[in-house]
């Protein structure tokens, strides 16, 4: 199901209509619904630059699609002329958020296809390229239905779910890794909780997570970070289920600062903590939670509040923008080929392995 | 040391000079440092209700001299008209903020005063009260310093503490609570590093506690609160301290919200959490946390972030003001007698009992 199904009342994240690529402009939910119909690739890198298209899956099509739309203008050109300016226009989209590995990874892929292509001018190739990024569109769609479909047997009828951050389907094209066991669960009829926390410094738990779970129906509830452990204490809590940025051989695992937090306080009650994990966040290269380099934000994010300076001026503050979670805290890694348990060496070894992708 | 001579650039939180009432008008912090003589009980009303003057201990000492500043005008009176004027006008004041334990503590300890005191006239018991309310004040001074005495030997050369909230001087009319062996250990010259918890929703931590110290001249960083178990992972933190605002019988205790997380936390990486808590804290009426009713205030305190809405319309938000941790995961309890260790029960009701209010 791709989020223009599970929301009737919100457009796709990212939809491809026409030769159009339109984009829901997330950087003003939840206050306003746009869409923007990006049609240059200058557009197309800002969108990216300035988060209105954002979360690793969704970033990768937008990358994809971007792709397409800096090249639909040059279909007259001669087919090497075209090739040219094809590898010109993707390092250019790339420099957007050169951090972002998915953005990486979907202009890699649509260059890669673009080389395998016997094409006899640039329409043909232009038309290859727009059915790869269709491709890369329907397997993250694909991708997120598994987690879903794996996923949603662990909430049962009156369940409680704590969730951080937006690994939602605004996040996708499709319905969310976190979140797809939820939109799984809830469209098989189950009636159940969902606790938003909302995600300090940038909020997406509340401005973004909250929002899209109440406009598919689910009955959610948002929290403050520092309310999480109160809430579990008071029983209210069956399931944590969170995204992740980058899981590690040994299963440690990378996401948005307080997920360490959550996990701790999870573990303490005895709260089963489950991460989605789409195979692309699997980094095999990375042994161990200790050789995850974490960013450090701007301190302003933390500073300054919509804006406000609420910090005395001059203050020393840490921004860390991720946390890294040791294995040892995770129950199971929720993928689109099925539930990762202990001991996640072997078994996430084997998964990635079963990718074809362990080069 | 009384918060006058802690901050060479801060005028102290509570002063009573030549007859009048000076506070620091603590919702101007940190950006403005505006000192109000609030001339009249209505302007006393105002600043407790309106948390210009906050913390448990500075607002039992602010309702004690703000009885002083509604009776200022009336000795002239008949002294039975006094003493009827004064017991509605300390009704009066305690509807200001109806649940502040301190502020009905302060008044009718005040009241008791006046019923004790065999005056002729109304211009004798005015004087009573000016000094019982004085006796207040020192006696508030005297216990921060106390509880920094027996505490500053927990904080070493190089340590990290970490606090959430304000339990600081702002909080009292002296060297604070949970802050109280952090500026002992300071004025003896050790060098050592505070993390302060921003504290969500009402930013306590960034705005106040990371100010005073800032002020002190403390090496003070900023977190969110989220990061808490980050910097713990990372090692930085060897000591957690924070205040309280009840102590049942058996040691567990309630603060603000995200107190609970820090001590799981903090017990799951092993580093020592202490509670910094006046004897008056204590409430052996109630025998354990689950006997703490928690006050959950305005879901807009989530909702919205510096007056502008940052969650989705209509959405559930649940918003406790306090947590409550249970004594298992507090390594003592810093009073203004000494270090208690557990067994809690025993040694908090010997506390208290050496206090003599045990009716």
């Amino acid at each position: 199901m791709d989020s223009q199904r599970l929301f009737s009342t919100l457009p796709p994240t990212i939809e491809w209509r026409d030769g159009d690529l339109l984009l829901l402009d997330q950087t003003r939910l939840p206050h306003e619904i746009v869409v923007e119909n990006v049609a240059d690739v200058q557009s197309v890198w800002r969108a990216i630059r300035e988060l209105r298209v954002r979360g690793a899956p969704a970033i990768g099509v937008a990358a994809a699609y971007g792709l397409c739309i800096a090249m639909r203008d040059s279909t007259a050109l001669p087919i090497a002329e075209f090739r040219a300016a094809l590898e010109r226009q993707a390092v250019w989209l790339e420099s957007a958020r050169p951090t972002a590995v998915n953005l990486s990874w979907g202009l890699r892929r649509m260059l890669d296809r673009a080389r395998a292509t016997d094409a006899h001018d640039a329409a043909m190739l232009y038309q290859a390229l727009v059915e790869e990024a269709r491709r890369i569109h329907e397997e993250d769609v694909a991708l997120c239905e598994g987690i879903g479909m794996h996923g949603m047997a662990l909430i049962r009828e009156g369940s409680g779910v704590l969730t951080h951050c937006n690994a939602g389907a605004l996040a996708t094209t499709g319905t969310g890794t976190a979140t797809a066991p939820i939109y799984a669960a809830h469209r098989a009829g189950r009636a159940f909780k969902v606790y938003a926390d909302e995600t300090r410094p940038l909020l997406q738990g509340a401005r973004l997570t909250a929002f899209e779970l109440q406009q598919a129906g689910v009955d959610v509830t948002l929290i403050m970070d520092s309310a999480a452990a109160s809430i579990m204490s008071q029983g209210l809590v069956d399931l944590v289920i969170v995204g992740t940025d980058r899981v590690a051989a040994n299963g440690d695992f990378a996401n948005k600062i307080g997920t360490l937090g959550v996990a701790i306080a999870a573990h303490h009650y005895g709260i089963p903590f489950y991460v989605a994990c789409p195979s692309s966040t699997l980094d095999l290269h990375t042994a161990g939670g200790a050789r995850i380099e974490i960013e450090e934000r701007a301190a302003e994010e933390v500073t300054h509040l919509a804006g406000r300076r609420v910090a005395p001026d001059a203050i020393q503050a840490r921004n860390p923008a991720f946390d890294v979670t040791p294995h040892a805290l995770v129950t199971g890694f929720i993928t689109e080929r099925g539930i990762v348990k202990p001991p996640f060496e072997h078994a996430l070894r084997s998964l990635f392995a079963a990718e074809g992708n362990a080069a």
